[in-house]
C-alpha cells in the first residue's frame, strides 16, 4: 500500500529515490506518464542526490529526458534498451552500472548487486 | 562447482529434478543438447518423479520431448514460449504452474512461489 501519492512527494523530503520495476503494462508504464513523477527525478538529478532504478523502471528517466549522456542497464526486453538507447544514453549489460549518482540494475535476479551499490552509495555521503 | 557431470548422473539416485535457468546463450542452452541430460530427464518423466523449471529451463524439456499435452510455463522472451507450444505444450503466464509431478515458473521474482510449490510436492510424498 502506498503511503503518499505522487503528487504529494515534495522531493525535498526525501534522500534516496528508487524507481522499481514492475510488468511492462503495470506501474512503469503509468509511471512514466505522470508529469509529476518526472518532475520528481529531474529535481533529484539536478541536486545529485542518488537515484536507483531496475528492470523497466528506467522507462520514467527515458521520459523525463534524463539519460541523455549517462550510462545505464535496465531489463533487456520490451525495447527497454531501444529507448534509452534512442535518448541519448549509453545502454550497457552488466548486473549493476553506477554511472555518478545513478544505480541501474536489469531484473530481479541482480538484486543483491543493485541493493549493495545503492547502500554503497548512500553510506558514502 | 558442480560435484558431480551430467554424464555421470544415474537418475535412480535422486528424488527431484530441478532445471534452473541461466542466460539463454549459456548454461540452457548448452544443457539441452546434451543426451544423457536428456534422458535424465526423460527417466524422471517415465518414473512420475518431481521435475522443477524456471526461466529458461524447460529448454531441455522441449528437446526431449517432454511437453507435449503439459501445461507449464517459463520466460517469456527468446522464443521459449513459442518453442513450448511447438513442441505441443500449453504455456500459460503464472508465477507458479503445478502439472501433476512438473512445476514450472518464469523468472527470478517467482522464486518463492517455486521453492514453495516445488517443497510441497516433495513433502506430499
Amino acid at each position: 500500500m502506498p503511503d503518499v501519492l505522487i503528487d504529494d512527494v515534495d522531493p525535498d523530503d526525501y534522500d534516496l529515490l528508487v524507481i522499481p520495476g514492475g510488468f511492462p503494462d503495470g506501474a512503469p508504464a503509468t509511471v512514466r506518464g505522470i508529469g509529476h513523477a518526472q518532475e520528481v527525478a529531474r529535481s533529484f538529478f539536478a541536486a545529485s542526490k542518488p537515484v536507483a532504478s531496475i528492470c523497466h523502471g528506467p522507462w520514467l528517466l527515458v521520459s523525463a529526458d534524463l539519460v541523455r549522456g549517462r550510462t545505464l542497464t535496465s531489463y533487456w526486453h520490451d525495447g527497454v534498451p531501444e529507448e534509452i538507447v534512442g535518448a541519448g544514453g549509453n545502454w550497457v549489460d552488466e548486473p549493476v552500472v553506477v554511472d555518478g549518482d545513478l544505480v541501474t540494475s536489469r531484473w530481479p535476479a541482480d538484486i543483491p548487486a543493485f541493493t549493495d551499490a545503492m547502500m554503497r552509495m548512500i553510506r558514502s555521503r
